[in-house]
């Protein structure tokens, strides 16, 4: 193999970075901090994107698209929002190039924009900008309205997929009479990401909220999954926030109630992006490659000949080609690789790297046998079939895999949550890696204290567990319950 | 019905707008230039984008997402492409915001860009820099990329859809190791582009090639479709390119091809956008609204209950839930409005302006009678169906309001399209509106005098027609073939 993997407990970064580079998912551009997402990192992209859109369709919302650009008083407007925002923002201030006397291109100053347009981080100004328009009364709500965007946060250390300046995400932003329908949606949604990320990426994830410092800005209270990488770091895999009447009241939205009163509209905002595929990756790749769950394989089956001659070749080619379209006919998304220009070795280790799911083989001595030899990426096992069994094996062993990647890594998941309640273990298992649940006073200086000490933050307060009340790791002050503690990307 | 539409006949383009406006399709935002697509018009670049998206992985395209941004000094390497958008570009070069001394927002003056970026306005420049990385040999070619992205044209005076600082669209960039490949790839999305918008927009176009005046900067050859509107002015509805080296040239893309010599890669690039909605609206909507192509429309069938009293509805609510039933099985969108905050009348008028293509509306009468009234969009007609017969008239019906429309739109094509050999006659057949099929010498200068005496340009050169010489409409001089001539979009 020519394309060699850093091994993970080497440099686990590399190891992440020689993955994305050599799967041919994403790579750095010209642009300092924008990637380019490549065919096959985009093929997982959009298998998540449909899913995801038919679950928020199911659940009522529609999509809907609002500009790139935001005028600078817009975004200024709701105050916690901008200072969460101002110091990552692209500017557009000018219009035009032009020609200099010297014949080179340059910026025209005489098309410099009168108010600086941003280039949206995240769309609730200009949003609730426009639903001010849509919003006069209670029969106009609730407004359940999803985007897929690009958006940007210009970054100063990025990594492909977990922090680009540029990224791909959705959006969603909806309007409610009652604080309560407000709530709800942000929990409903927090609970399709579970749903999504536990089910389609096979990677499990705790929910729960946000404290003050994690929090979104702007929002009253932000909900969210976290996931659990291999180094023992949390990852931010999706959030839902619960945004009160802070944008209503910033962009004055105000709605005529049943009762007839004037009352500000209350709002929720939710979002997941193409990090989630850097999670994917470091959830469950191993030293060989990419490990992709097969319900986001863009082919969940590769099939390879081995043949000396051109007899061997055309007769493999035919009994393939019947495996290939028995597979297809059960909606499975396969690749045939026949090239001549590779060799055998080369294609296995190629779609090993890729992480396709199942790889099938077939030389001469099976063809006289009736046999395919399957290779599962998941456990590198093999083993050979009988040609009539391929197809409801293979159809079985999807779902397998697809269960097999989240019971793994629930299991690592669990190995690596610790209850711990003295400051000095606490320090030592954050420091290895894990989840770590202590208890915590519920103040922000205890919370930054802790960050300041170990690097570690509070990455949820859980939600729908047994409370236990305790004394805060840190201060010994009581706590109410709980609270998950990592090191973070 | 309160939202009045303005007459096609007394002002074409202010029933333009109240149609996208009263629809529900777009509207401006509060960013000049650009517009908000809303959830209506929005679901139907959905169901344009999965059926071409469709098409182009049928033809073997493959997705990707390459960066917003352009640095300046890329954009700049091919000459005749950066004369051609230099004027109409979004300029970031700042990436910070910061609180003034009197507490404003402003921009941070040290966070200025070493380099500006360009908001792309399309991304060839971009493209063919990454390309440069990709391509080494022979082996890498064909590369048949498309991407779905949002891009920008700083323009000055806009219209929904049809002129916009933003709008979506997808751009396909090709990389072949000989002209004839590149050449025949922008030839086959041509047809593809053809096949789409006649068969799914319902939309007639002629095909054929640009002018020298008229095409893409920085391509050889520019294929277009053209379609023409109600109002007699053409739209150009898609374009695709043959770029020959031009960009790899540029950007330095160079290949070893299989006799081992190494050569510069040739390319196409093409593209259509949500233009395609402004296209649609004004080619078959009437004086009562919008009128959709079934394969576009959102919902392709309305049900409506005319009730008196609680009895009433919920005998016609079992009923015609059993037929929304029938109807979805068949995979037709339904949307049942049974809501008793609107009385039916308005209903009718609002599922009419939004160009539903059939409503279906019940009475206590048709409970009596097992009859349902039908009425068609395309030709205003109504019927009663017997209930037994409802699905298969449906089905059936979709597929001929599809095909009517296509043909009515022919037709007026047809009436609209004029050969003229004078330019007397050809002034005044311009100024009229439709297509002129004129003779022209070939000449830039030719062209352009035309364009100044009468505002009509050349919208294409036909291909795969009869050539028939003759002489120049304008200076009597030879000409090989007819071209069409109209005023535009």
């Amino acid at each position: 193999m020519s394309k060699k993997i850093t091994k993970r407990s080497e440099n686990f970064s590399k190891w992440y970075n020689d993955i994305i580079i050599h799967a041919d998912l994403a790579e750095n551009s010209g642009v300092r901090g924008c990637m380019v997402i490549k065919p096959y990192g985009f093929a997982i992209w959009e298998e998540m994107k449909q899913t995801l859109d038919k679950m928020f369709k199911e659940t009522g919302h529609v999509n809907a698209y609002f500009p790139i650009f935001i005028p600078k008083s817009f975004f200024t407007k709701e105050a916690n929002h901008v200072d969460g925002f101002a110091k990552e923002c692209a500017v557009v201030t000018h219009y035009r190039l032009k020609n200099s006397d010297s014949g080179d291109i340059i910026v025209d100053e005489d098309a410099k924009l009168e108010e600086e347009l941003i280039v949206r981080p995240t769309s609730e100004t200009i949003i609730w900008d426009t639903y001010r328009k849509w919003i006069k009364s209670y029969r106009d709500l609730p407004l359940l309205i999803n985007q897929w965007a690009n958006v940007v946060r210009w970054e100063m250390r990025t990594r492909l997929f977990l922090r680009t300046s540029e990224f791909l995400w959705q959006e969603g932003h909806t309007a409610h009479e009652t604080q309560e329908e407000a709530l709800d949606e942000a929990k409903k949604i927090l609970f399709i990401y579970k749903n999504f990320i536990e089910n389609t990426l096979g990677v499990p994830v705790l929910h729960g909220l946000k404290s003050d410092n994690e929090k979104f800005a702007g929002a009253e209270e932000t909900y969210c999954v976290e996931a659990l990488m291999q180094d023992g770091k949390a990852l931010q895999a999706g959030t839902s926030h619960f945004l009160g009447q802070n944008f209503a009241k910033a962009f004055d939205v105000k709605f005529a109630s049943k009762k007839g009163s004037l009352e500000y509209v209350w709002a929720s905002s939710w979002g997941v992006s193409t990090r989630l595929i850097g999670g994917l990756v470091m959830t469950h790749s191993d030293d060989n490659g990419l490990v992709l769950p097969p319900k986001l394989a863009p082919y969940q089956v590769v099939l390879i000949p081995i043949y000396h001659n051109d007899e061997e070749y055309k007769k493999l080619q035919v009994v393939m080609q019947g495996v290939s379209e028995q597979l297809r006919s059960k909606n499975i998304r396969v690749k045939e690789d026949f090239r001549d220009t590779q060799k055998p070795g080369w294609k296995f280790a190629q779609y090993e790297l890729k992480g396709v799911p199942i790889r099938l083989v077939m030389g001469p001595r099976d063809l006289e046998k009736n046999t395919i030899e399957l290779f599962r990426r998941d456990t590198l096992e093999k083993k050979f079939l009988r040609l009539d069994d391929v197809t409801a094996e293979v159809v079985a062993l999807l779902d397998e895999i697809q269960e097999n990647l989240f019971k793994r890594a629930k299991l690592f998941n669990e190995q690596n949550t610790f209850l711990v309640d003295d400051f000095s273990t606490f320090q030592e298992k954050i420091n290895k890696g894990g989840f770590v649940l202590a208890h915590w006073d519920g103040t922000s200086d205890t919370e930054n204290e802790i960050k300041k000490l170990t690097k570690a933050t509070i990455r949820c307060i859980p939600m729908d567990v047994e409370k236990e009340s305790g004394q805060c790791v840190l201060t010994g002050k009581p706590s109410v319950q709980r609270v998950v503690f990592a090191k973070s990307y």
